[in-house]
């Protein structure tokens, strides 16, 4: 096999990358290699060489603890719990929310053999224990396993008497009726409010 | 701008790629480090280090004349000009041409100041004069600039008296009449033939 065959196969290995696209991204690079392809090498390796996980939160960063750890600007009251660092670095692009994070690394799937000790849950009661933590806001997804994780996370808190609070479902902004999923239909139905 | 930054960006540098698949990318590699964005990087770092352009036909290769140009199962007799390197890629895929290839490295433009100099049509010419070549074929795209190059090239090449041939252009194998555009209807009728 060829450095380039090796190549395509390695890209293939990122998400949503085909063969097809790994071709054209080998041939993007490899034709522009001073401009782009080195720039990538150099990119990749820097983030190779100083990015880790945030040994309190979970988060990807450059420090340990995480810059939003150790943000004096921000809560340390309130802490929302997520699925993943995807989930984390959605909420902070939308910049909604100005506490601190605790990503489980997954949620509970009895399916795929997941179980509470391959999630960060016991460093999450750590935290809640040693932390003056006021609210927990659970921000799993609305699947099944991320529902179930919830309940679980629910009633390892439960000694500590905290607040515990889980996002909002229902109709996203500028949902229409019609194209939505029954699970959010019903989501929207059950948590109505009043006017 | 952090490193997990820096990578982002770097990765929408990649063809087809916005900053949401960068970002999805760069949580993949940064949470398997080892076994993907090691592997990703050696493959980057190794085709930066090894693949450059055959200086006889242009593609991209680690040996210079490249594997297809040396290949002595290949007839030397017959030589195929692409645009790019992809197209003489895309080609080889699908194994049905065993001669040799001439890439150009693009198309004449006048719109974007791409003119003969530009391209690798002196090295195509002087080929034709030392080679022992029986015919060339034009496996341009059926685009305005393609075909001007095509026309270009046959001029260039009318002092040398080869047969000079071009892909035929028509209805593609499953190709339904009703989804094709006016261009390849007026090709296919254009270059019917007899039964």
């Amino acid at each position: 096999m060829s450095s380039v065959e090796r190549l395509i196969t390695a890209l293939t290995k990122l998400p949503s990358v085909g063969r097809r696209s790994a071709t054209r991204m080998a041939l993007h690079l490899l034709s522009s290699k001073e401009n782009v392809m080195h720039h990538v090498i150099a990119s990749l390796q820097e983030a190779y060489d100083t990015v880790a996980y945030c040994s309190l939160c979970g988060n990807l960063c450059e420090h340990d603890p995480c810059q939003i750890c150790t943000d004096s600007h921000r809560s340390s009251r309130k802490l929302c719990v997520v699925e993943d660092v995807s989930d984390l670095w959605a909420l902070e692009q939308s910049g909604v929310f100005r506490g601190r994070y605790h990503v489980l690394g997954g949620v509970l799937s009895p399916m795929r053999g997941i179980s509470p000790e391959h999630l960060r849950i016991a460093l999450l009661e750590k935290r809640v224990q040693e932390e003056d933590i006021d609210e927990i806001i659970l921000a799993m997804n609305l699947t099944v396993d991320g529902q179930a994780t919830a309940h679980y996370i629910t009633e390892v808190l439960e000694p500590y008497h905290k607040k515990i609070t889980a996002l909002a479902h229902g109709i996203p902004l500028g949902g229409e009726l019609e194209y939505l999923d029954a699970g959010t239909l019903q989501a929207a139905l059950t948590q109505r409010r009043e006017l």
